[in-house]
Parts: C-alpha cells; sequence; structure tokens
C-alpha cells in the first residue's frame, strides 16, 4: 500500500533520544541543541504587517539581498536571485535529494557524516558512498576512486567544524576537493550550518567560491546563530540550479514563514551583528574549553580527540574499539546521554568505537560530572 | 544529471500570475489570498521563550491537544498522538505524495481539483485520474470505475467549498462517498482549508468521520482563519498512518516554526474564537454577496456559475467554450487577472472555458469595474 521508499524511513536516533535526555537529572551531550542562554531577546512588535499575507517561494527580496551580500563576503560569488530561503536547512537537503535523486543513485558523503542527511538520502532510494575524513579534510585517493566508480550525482560535505567529527577542511584540502570536483564537474551541495561557530578565527573559505566548472549549492542556517525555533535557513545555488529548486520549494511548502524571515533579516542588517556574533562564539568557546579540560581529567586514558576549532560536538574515538550503541540505554538509566558514533557512517558496517559529545548545551560546572557517569558505563558495560 | 521526477517539475501558474497581478493598477480576481483586513493584531510580546529552541517534529503538545479537540467536535474520532502539526498544508501534499506514490502510481483525484495539489503529486510521477464534479458532490460511476480500473493509492478529495469550483458536497454525497471509499478500502485524503470559510451555515460532517474501514488523512489550515505568513497546517491522521508520515516530516524540516504554532494556539483557546470566526465569516460573505451581484450585473448573459456557500471562489463556465489561457496576458494588459480554469483539470485534453475568480481579496467598490475589463477581453479576444 506505501510506496516504495517507505522502506528506507528511518526515524532520527537523535530525535528519539531527545526525549529521553531531557528528562530532569539527565545530563545531555546528545543532541545539537544551542544553549537556550544565547538566545538574544528579538523585538517581535515590531514586526510588519505584511508577514502576515502570503509571501514569495523564493523568500524576502530583501532577506535573500542580505543573505547574497553575507555569502560575497566570504568569497562565494552571487547574485541575490540565486538565494533560496528555506525552512530551515534541513529542508535543503530534501529539496536538492528530489533534484538529484533517482532510486539507486549514489551520492557522496563524508564518513562520517550528518546523520539526518543520510536518512534523508536514503528515503530517496540513494546508495550512499563514504569517503573518510581526515584530520584535515578527505582522503583524496577513495574520493576519486569513489567517483570513478559510482558516479554519484552530487558530493555533500560539511567542510567546517562538521558534525559529528568536528573537523574543519584546511586551504589546501579545500583547493584539492574544489580541484577533484572540477575534474569530474561533480555538483558540490556545501553544507555550513556551523562556519560561524569559530572559536579559533580559522580561514575557511567555502569550496563553491573555488570552483571553476563543477555546479554547487550552499546551504547554511539561521539555527546556530539566531535561533532553530524560527525555522529559517537558506541555500544558494550555481545559476543552472536555482530555478528547479524554487519549484521543488513551491511544491514542498508554498514559503518560508514570514516573521521568522523578518526577524533573520534584522539580524543581519543589526549594526550590532559583529558584537553579538562575538559574544556568541565567546559563550561556545568558554563551553568547548571547559569540556575539553573535562575531557582531559576524565578520558585521557580511555579515548583519543581532536579539540575542534568550531561548532558544537568533540568526537571521541575510544581506544578500547566497542560498539557504543548498546551502551546508550544504560547511559540513560545512569542519567547521562550521548550519541553513538555508528549511526554517522554510511558503511554498511560501521567503524565502531566512536562517540560523539555535544558541548554546547551543558552547564560548565556539570560537564566532569556527566563524563564520570558516562566513564562507569563504559567501565562496568 | 538531474533525477527523473523533474522532468514532471512544473511551476504554479498561480504563482506567476500573482507577481503580474499585484502591479498598481491591476484588479486581481487571479490568488486565493485572504483579505488583508481581515487578519488579526497578534500580541506578539507574549510569546514564550521556549519557542526559540528547537522543538518536536509532531508539533506542540498543547496545540495537538486543541487541534484534536476541534476535531472531535467535527466528529473526526481522533485524539492528539494523531495529529502532525504541518508547515502549512500544502507541506500535508508533499508528506502524503511521499507515503503513497511511487512511479506511475495512480492517484485519484476531483475533476476539477486544486492545482498546486496536481503539481505535487505529478512532481512524485503520479498518474492523476480525474473524477467529475457535479453540483453536490462527486460523480459516483465514474468514480468506481476509475477505482476498479487504475486501483488508485488514495483519493484526494475538497469536499468543502472546493478550490476551484466552490462545490460543497451534500450530506448525501459524503455518505455515499464514504461508502464507496470503504467498500474498496482507498485511503482518503480529506483537504478542508475552506472548511471554517462558511457562509451559509452548511452542514458537513468530514467524510473521514463516515469512514468504517479505509484509512484516512484529514488536512486543515490556519492561513484562512489566521494569518499564512506564518506557514502552519495540521493533518489528522488513521492510527495506522501517523508514524511513518511523522518521520517524514522529520526528514522534510525537522518541525514547524514554532513561533507560528504559538499564534494557532493562541487563536484556538481564544475565548473569542467564535466571534472573531463569526466576524470573519461575515466579512467573506459581504464580499461574497457583493461578488455574486457583479457578477449578475455584468456576465449573466455570457456564463453560469453557482454561488458558493464558503470558501474563496466562483467558477464560471462561458456559455460560449472557448479557451481562456490564451485570454490571461490580455487581460492583466487590461488591468484585471483571473486564472484559466483549464489548469485544474488532470485531463491532458482539459474542459476548455472555465474561468476561476476570486473575491475575497478585492475591494466590493472595485468588483463592477474588475468585471467590466475582463468582460472586454474577451468580447475582444
Amino acid at each position: 500500500m506505501f510506496a516504495e521508499r517507505i522502506q528506507h524511513l528511518t526515524s532520527s536516533i537523535i530525535r528519539e533520544i531527545l526525549a529521553a535526555a531531557q528528562q530532569p537529572g539527565v545530563i545531555s551531550f546528545a543532541g545539537g541543541l544551542p544553549a537556550a542562554g544565547s538566545f538574544p531577546e528579538p523585538d517581535w512588535s515590531v514586526l510588519p504587517t505584511y508577514v502576515k499575507q502570503y509571501g514569495m517561494s523564493e523568500g524576502e527580496p530583501e532577506l535573500r539581498e542580505a543573505i547574497a551580500a553575507d555569502a560575497r563576503a566570504k568569497g562565494i560569488r552571487c547574485e541575490a536571485n540565486q538565494v533560496l530561503v528555506l525552512s530551515g536547512s534541513q529542508q535543503g537537503l530534501d529539496l536538492v535529494s528530489k533534484l538529484f535523486i533517482d532510486p539507486h543513485s549514489s551520492v557522496l558523503v563524508e564518513s562520517p557524516t550528518y546523520l539526518a542527511a543520510l536518512q534523508c538520502f536514503r528515503l530517496f532510494q540513494a546508495d550512499c558512498q563514504g569517503v573518510p575524513l581526515k584530520a584535515n579534510g578527505l582522503d583524496m585517493a577513495t574520493f576519486e576512486s569513489q567517483v570513478r566508480d559510482h558516479k554519484p550525482r552530487f558530493a555533500y560535505l560539511i567542510p567546517s567544524f562538521q558534525n559529528p567529527s568536528g573537523t574543519c577542511y584546511d586551504q589546501a584540502a579545500r583547493h584539492e576537493t574544489a580541484a577533484m570536483l572540477d575534474k569530474y564537474g561533480l555538483p558540490l551541495l556545501e553544507d555550513e550550518p556551523y562556519c560561524e561557530l569559530d572559536y579559533d578565527n580559522v580561514e575557511k573559505p567555502p569550496i563553491c567560491s573555488l570552483l571553476q566548472r563543477a555546479p554547487w549549492i550552499y546551504q547554511g542556517s539561521f539555527s546556530k546563530i539566531l535561533m532553530p525555533g524560527l525555522r529559517v535557513g537558506y541555500l544558494i545555488a550555481h545559476p543552472s540550479l536555482i530555478a528547479p529548486l524554487v519549484r521543488l520549494k513551491q511544491a514542498a511548502d508554498l514559503h518560508t514563514n514570514r516573521p521568522g524571515q523578518w526577524l533573520a533579516l534584522d539580524y543581519l542588517r543589526s549594526a550590532e551583528k559583529p558584537q553579538r556574533l562575538a559574544r556568541l562564539q565567546g559563550f561556545y568557546r568558554e563551553r568547548r574549553d571547559a569540556f575539553a579540560a573535562a575531557l582531559e581529567s576524565e578520558f585521557a586514558d580511555i579515548a583519543e580527540w581532536q579539540v575542534p576549532s568550531g561548532g558544537l560536538f568533540f568526537w571521541l574515538k575510544l581506544k578500547q574499539v566497542r560498539d557504543t550503541r548498546p551502551l546508550l540505554q544504560p547511559a540513560l538509566e545512569a542519567g547521562v546521554a550521548f550519541m553513538p558514533g555508528e549511526a554517522f557512517f554510511a558503511e554498511e558496517q560501521p567503524p565502531l568505537g566512536y562517540l560523539r559529545l555535544n558541548f554546547s548545551h551543558t552547564e560548565p560546572e556539570l560537564m566532569v560530572e556527566g563524563l564520570q557517569r558516562l566513564r562507569k558505563v563504559l567501565e562496568s558495560a
């Protein structure tokens, strides 16, 4: 009775864990929630009357202009008519899947990669091919052999402070990746929700700004720098891709909510934007540093990690390799939540022994306690 | 390079006309825009802080409760856990398409039907089979033969004040339709955005409330009774269908914007809701009556129509049958916009000579002038 794709429909383990992780008394390193203390106090009362009426599928013209200006400042050559406002950047994954994926199409992803992207691509019956992430970028030899062997429809990359690994491609890796995409004319979906959450002032030109030939889509979000509850994100597309994406958006939900778009515009054109962003980065930098110190004191002998220069996550590799999925339930019972790393791999037999730990949501004074609970679960399981 | 479905991706003629129709000086009978004067003045300042954070894919628990209570009052047997809050009811079409439609699946639709539903089903490569609408409901003989011949995955019906025809199924038609769906176990997607825009107090039990056996999805919207710019709608699903729909929603955009959900809840639980709705109905009833009078004076000799008991549209049949699509451009040049009827039919060779005219958006004092402009175009073309 259902469509064939429904066989490939999985629930997000993250969103299922979230309910358990939000129980009182649970210290949660599981989600990717921005800290509630980081949200501004918007002045809703100044919302113009026009936000009540139907709007354009492409998004508010002024917001599209502001997003394009911001992107040009990052080096992306684009105009406002290449911008499509989204109902959160998750929607971009849905629209790009519709644009490119037929059943059994191949999609190239980082290994590990964003869980909800895997779910979305698989729902459209894609075969996801992983390319291992190294400390500073992709394993280029595997990248090229995957492209040759599987002829993917596009590559999905999160070059800056990746979820889950925290990896930030260095400049050389960005150039190499762009050259490889150009060599094969392979379309790029560059997803950058964490780009602004940069605590160490890293040089990170968008890969799409380095492309000469390959078509590209760049995605950003207001969820991490403003408020996720608004559900406002955006994509910017190569001129050859924007028209069908706008039509796909139209069929998906007509347009994005206008009060949220207005607040995003208000954020972008605020004179205080640099200070607000610096404050936000300072807030998260402190938490990142506190979590790094807590990890050093509690986990140094049992796991390895890189301190991320941005984003929201530490990615731990246990020295004693084991499947971390069976640890989740005992951890929740012990009052601590984490994300098993296995879920983030495209491979049917994922590498074992990785954990994703979010540092942004937990008060610093609870971090050591949470890690001690987690360590006990690891030791007793 | 693109997925096969992109060959079936069409733009909404409505949304393309909208831009032209909003030029100064154009009297627009084209869109389905609620009158700006009908919108309330919400108190944004009372929005609770929690709306800033990520929310649940299913929607806010209190809003789901309020929607379920409202539906039960209409006769739909349901609980809050069968409610899924949507980013506008267009999103329901996307999710239900994903749930049921494989390439070449058949979908049963009214003839004529909602244009954006046709676009959405076709994007998922459905073959849409039309069943003619009569004055009070479906042509049941054709309905049954279409079900037998094409084994559709579901039936998409808009029983109350249908877009574009204004048709409202009478009680007998609702019972006959439910019995036919039950006979074949055919799932129903019942789309009711206009249900509350009832100017003549019509008895209209939801068809899904009359079903014994067939699975069903009922859709509603806050766009017509509150504000479309919020992009908040909902579906209520048979217990066998709600779990995959929630997962599809999760993959599509994580969840619906929370400020909009909060305002929808505020509307539903307001003590003044009955008075606000009565005021809105009065506002539109006046416009409906003014448009009926204007039509009677300007079009009685060249067209036929039924005065609709609700909704936003008059559906005209020209006495002299002709393709109305070539009239659109001259009409816009003459300062009046309308929707050619041909676009609303699933058939490859649609019936000719229908026009959809919206009466809700135009000030009553401009209606006669707009119709006179349209008549001149008809006469000179």
